[in-house]
């Protein structure tokens, strides 16, 4: 057994919305939504489009790689040496959506950027709601 | 919005083992083998049948979900207060099996579990790697 057998682990977060899936659509792929919630960026949702989200603390280099629309979304997700994929999957409910999150790739030794990504994500879920509340 | 909105986290770990599917599957399954890398257990295969995992520190409480053999496990892992749901993925590369392991089920507030599970896991999946590599 020489090969590397590389561990990765990925973070998930779920939460019910009682929204339809349309309006967290609407949250998740326009920009200046995005911006309210995530951070400032130049999103178009068309796989192979090159964005970037840019905070204080510098950028996330990003690319889509999927949209089915209102129901999947996934871009990778590059910073310094953190090579990561977010893949959104929104799935109907009787009281609105039930919304997943999966960012995977850290390695075992990223330890900074699971545990970051852990405790962050839960947030950016709670700014989502609180865009998506607003919304017509 | 009066509902309980409540967010849980997953932790994910994956690995791609040089073993076919079938080899890890009895190390998954097989009640002498899961002992020798995850904790001594009454584990059966069955869909519904109860079993206990045990350690020093206490014991979690399962009870088998699903059952597709070489495929897909999956079992509640219940413990203290933690209700969550352990489920195994196999899926065959050229070189072997892609295993994933997620944990769903952690709420915000049981940061402890979640943690523990984060740097627990890829430790179970060495002591796995390790148990069938020594399987004929």
């Amino acid at each position: 057994m020489t090969e590397t057998m590389e561990t990765t682990r990925s973070v998930v977060v779920e939460r019910d919305f009682p929204y339809p899936p349309e309006k967290l659509w609407r949250a998740l792929t326009q920009p200046h939504l995005i911006a309210e919630w995530l951070m400032n960026n130049d999103f178009v949702p068309v796989a192979g489009r090159r964005f970037t989200l840019s905070a204080d603390w510098g950028q996330v280099d990003c690319e889509v790689e999927t949209v089915e629309e209102h129901r999947a979304l996934s871009y990778c997700w590059d910073t310094k040496d953190l090579r990561s994929i977010v893949t959104w999957t929104l799935a109907p409910t009787a009281a609105g959506t039930s919304l997943r999150m999966e960012q995977r790739g850290f390695t075992t030794a990223q330890k900074s950027y699971f545990q970051g990504a852990s405790v962050g994500w839960p947030r950016f879920f709670d700014q989502l709601g609180n865009v998506v509340s607003k919304l017509d």
